[in-house]
């Protein structure tokens, strides 16, 4: 372990760098309990103020993460300093369908989000954040020791 | 929607390729049951064969994952394309102690995971799979449309 190593530090990160990092990405990764596992399905999201907002079609995703407890994480991370930073929202899903007032589906639907994966995505569904947390890890004052596997 | 947009596709992976890919990454997101919600923590791993090898603390992770089933999956994706894969697997966790055989804990250890977060790191889990799938995104012919949602 070199001195840089030894100074690296994991810091706690506040809730509005949460939110503020969450803005930043385009993709995250939805979790949600199904089949007997915590399934975790990468998809694009997109926010509406606090609310994460994901379209997807129909099938395990949407079924279990109805109305269910839910979570979503973003990450990024940098191999080449071995650093990064992680964010964790529990909350609750709900399918935004035209039972929802008319101004919530607006909202919903102007928040933009456009799914990369092809397919159809017709159902919305919204994530309201009911506790999120995140996770910096600072690389140290010295660079890390070049370590072959990290550059494969 | 552009001709390249459509023709945008969406591939299942084989087993073989699902591990191949996971062979090319050191982080990992571990799912795991607790608190009432699929956690999701990013962590490092190595591979001993077919089965994952992750360090840790003791904590949430450890002790909700020990003998339960877990998930750990690996993604990479491309803003520029859009494009990108994941890698899904569904497993058994346990931890690895001095009552395991000597040659499994030899085995775990010389996998070579190395944590980045600082901290202790002293438990050794090894997940091992019961099913993986993956899927790639693949762009189309024609590179996609320019969004500058795209480059924050």
């Amino acid at each position: 372990m070199t001195e840089g190593e030894r100074d690296r530090q994991l810091q706690v990160l506040d809730v509005d760098e949460c939110y503020r990092l969450l803005a930043t990405e385009q993709i995250g990764r939805l979790g949600v309990n199904a089949e007997h596992y915590p399934l975790i399905f990468p998809v694009n999201f997109a926010l509406d103020g606090t609310t994460i907002v994901i379209r997807t079609d129909t099938g395990t995703k949407l079924s279990a993460a109805d109305h269910a407890n839910v979570t979503f994480e973003v990450d990024q991370i940098d191999r080449g300093t071995r650093a990064g930073w992680s964010v964790l929202v529990r909350g609750l899903a709900e399918e935004v369908t035209a039972e929802h007032r008319a101004e919530l589906v607006e909202r919903t639907r102007a928040s933009g989000v456009e799914p990369w994966a092809p397919g159809e995505h017709g159902h919305w569904m919204r994530l309201i954040p009911q506790q999120i947390s995140g996770r910096r890890i600072v690389p140290g004052r010295l660079p890390p020791a070049f370590e072959p596997a990290a550059y494969p």
